[in-house]
């Protein structure tokens, strides 16, 4: 039995269609709009009504813009299905809105439901600042709340901005492997990949790629190779962990941004990327999207003063200390830590905290890590007694680690000594090789896409800056 | 034993870096200059050493154009490490070249060589045309020759105007998932993953999701949950199938763009952008990178007349046939095929051959296709007796198909029938609570990036047209 109703959105489209045809405009393109206009259609969805004797109301929402369009009608245009979430197309004049709050309303001559909303069983209700943890049940729908509409469409100007940056920078982007062999020498628990029947077949099986197959934890490597050719390079693209996906520190799976870069001079080379990626994409989104940031600021942590913040980083100079210095600052810390910071061990998250706030709540840059805690491919610094690598981590308030880079160990001599001491020679045959034929210094770094965001926007749970966070009631993870 | 070269790149750099500071140049900066400059640095790798009694002349590049960089020395400056693939950094004068081949040449006060090469084991040789085949062999270094260079410049500006494309038309970028639960429903065989520690340890065991996690072939059911909220969207990242990965068609991780939209009239509408993508994007390729897509025009495909064949396609509209047209053509075809054309059978990849060259060898459109061939969400096109869907796939010549897209259904009770006829419903409650709540008529597509690159180039083996082909002897993949 299909109704007129079931039938509905096509119908109710091509109805609207057979009207003379007005010109299609996004709800952001209306309301900037600088001049009247008297054909226009918006299409959306319905974020409020408001129905008085002489007058009707409606907010229409198309993801364009946080702002709604408001809708000025005539009661007779009302009708049951218009109603809260419910799809419409508008047609009508678009003229100043006497309003303040707002530039431009479209007073209706006719609205279409295109597709009505059952409002009982909808999640989300009309008005209501729904919480995180609340909308985040309903994966499905949540991306039609105002926060998470604005997490979406500030992740969007942030991924463009990135790729905007490295383009304007000469890099070449490479779309470096997801599926590799390659273990990245324990950055973590991988994810392991078989043929989906080979899996249920048999536990004594033949790989699929015949060796085992892991999912990437890094494309440092590969974008290595490239430097060798192109000078400039970089990545972004998911990147994957099997931590325990529970944390709200964590995720399985996340994006990173990485970089490499031939003929550096120092890691100061590799610094200053870093803080001008940092910069140049943040201004790009608080100019881009001042509305969407500024709900997060206001309304999602507004204990945080995330914004003042920002505006003071974004006009100073990082702060760099060696790791050396780091563990000194905090030998003569009145806090006592749970683990004692001593010189050759790893910086724990309180300790990364204690820094950050010691340095005036900014980025800080600590350099020089010791040799013994960091990967085979850092560049030696040939210093001692503490011995250690031209490496750099980049710290937040709030977050801890935002970046991590080195210059990587470009003479072949250091790299053969420390691979065979490490017994990786066979592994790492060709990343040996690339250091016979025109071998240059180089260096790169990664930054966590979505630590980026939760701490531009003060976010506390990771999950709640991903589009889709792992949901069990349904087969769409 | 490290001995003076062994330390080299750095000290050289240093070294370089001790003489008074010249402007650091990328060559295709040097090239593309207006006027002569007196101090000017840049780096590279050698492409080429001519040593004339009078006069020493390099090429020097470093991956940001396919043109070399002329260097004009005194012998004076030569020595033993200056050979073939070695890098150096070049400082001295650029002027006008006398030359008609190029605007600019570099006159050099001093050559340090920042890193030797060992050229007798280099399998890359000066001044040879490598074929593809032989260059496959040897990923980390394919990079620094000609052809793999112009192909990842190539990649790089494609990947860039896609999102230029999407984003100068208002669509959000979602990073749909990559792990997921959701099977696509036979799109093909897929890639499972788990923990690589449980992999280890047992083959009776609980999912690290708690459900079997794949990896993803098509973000579009999660696209189409955006396109919910935000009307356009769009996807560009690595898809995947366990495909045998010794086909020269078949990539086991390949990238897919993938775009929805919202208040869709018919089918034209996601023809309309699929035509515009392909035209936007290959345009601004032809005009960013001339000399590299020259290149494989000339040289690796010349006999396919690429060139002119893109620049009639791109003035020229794309042709549009109905699935049942395809059926009457191939029928009255004088040639035989192994698969008997038929109504309500799949079209082959010769039929596709076929009808792309009955069409004049041009990139054609096939509409509307047999309901019962097509997936669950395809738009019932409520026809007889032949009963088709509103589904699209692009044609082009060489490859087959390059997209593939539908209109989505919309509407609940026929989605709901559908689902419940093949015992999918419960699997699907997300989807059809989607139809619940203000549901439009919307539509989508997808286009194989590799596809993509291989149709504009004229590359036969896919496999040439990605970064890292799979390969066996190292453990990098």
């Amino acid at each position: 039995m299909l109704g007129a109703r079931a039938q509905g959105g096509w119908r109710a489209l091509r109805r609207c269609a057979s009207l003379p045809r007005a010109v299609r405009l996004r709800v952001r393109e209306a309301l900037g709009a600088r001049e009247a206009a008297d054909a226009v259609r918006v299409q959306g969805w319905v974020r409020s009504v408001r129905s008085q004797k002489e007058v009707l109301f409606l907010h229409i929402n198309d993801g364009s813009s946080l702002e709604h369009l408001q809708v000025v009608a005539n009661p007779s245009l009302e009708n049951r299905d218009l109603t809260f979430g419910s799809a419409v197309e508008v047609q009508g004049k678009l003229v100043k809105s006497p309003h303040r709050k707002q530039n431009m309303e479209l007073q209706a001559e006719t609205i279409c439901v295109v597709g009505p909303c059952d409002i009982w069983s909808f999640p989300l209700k009309m008005k209501e600042r729904h919480p995180l943890e609340y909308v985040r049940q309903f994966p499905h729908l949540r991306c039609r709340n105002n926060t998470l509409g604005s997490l979406l469409r500030i992740r969007s100007e942030a991924t463009a901005a990135i790729h905007s940056f490295f383009q304007d920078n000469g890099y070449v982007h490479i779309h470096t492997p997801i599926i590799t062999s390659n273990d990245c020498e324990g950055a973590g628990e991988l994810f392991q990949i078989e043929a989906s029947s080979e899996v249920r077949e048999s536990a004594e099986k033949t790989h699929f790629f015949n060796v085992p197959a892991f999912l990437t934890v890094s494309g440092q490597l590969h974008l290595e190779v490239m430097a060798g050719a192109f000078t400039h390079v970089f990545t972004f693209g998911p990147t994957f962990r099997a931590e325990n996906s529970q944390s709200r520190r964590h995720l399985a799976e996340f994006y990173m941004v990485e970089a490499e870069l031939s003929f550096t001079e120092s890691l100061q080379d590799i610094m200053q990327v870093m803080e001008d990626l940092f910069k140049t994409v943040t201004s790009t989104v608080l100019s881009r999207c001042p509305h969407d940031v500024e709900l997060f600021h206001k309304y999602v942590a507004p204990a945080q003063k995330t914004k003042d913040r920002l505006e003071q980083i974004l006009k100073n100079k990082f702060v760099t200390i060696s790791y050396s210095e780091a563990v000194e600052i905090l030998k003569q810390a009145s806090q006592t830590f749970t683990f004692k910071p001593e010189w050759g061990c790893d910086l724990q998250t309180e300790h990364e905290k204690y820094l950050v706030k010691h340095c005036g709540e900014i980025p800080v840059f600590v350099i020089n890590y010791p040799y013994d805690l960091k990967p085979f491919y850092m560049r030696d610094n040939e210093d001692g007694p503490q011995h250690t690598v031209a490496a750099v981590d980049l710290l937040v308030p709030g977050i801890g680690e935002l970046c991590g880079g080195s210059l990587r160990e470009e003479r072949l001599p250091f790299l053969e000594s420390r691979l065979q001491r490490l017994g990786l020679t066979d592994a790492y045959q060709w990343y040996l090789d690339l250091r016979k034929f025109g071998s240059v210094p180089h260096g790169g770094f990664g930054m966590g896409f979505e630590r980026y965001l939760q701490y531009i926007l003060g976010v506390d749970n990771i999950k709640d800056v991903i589009p889709f966070p792992r949901f069990s009631h349904s087969c769409l993870l």
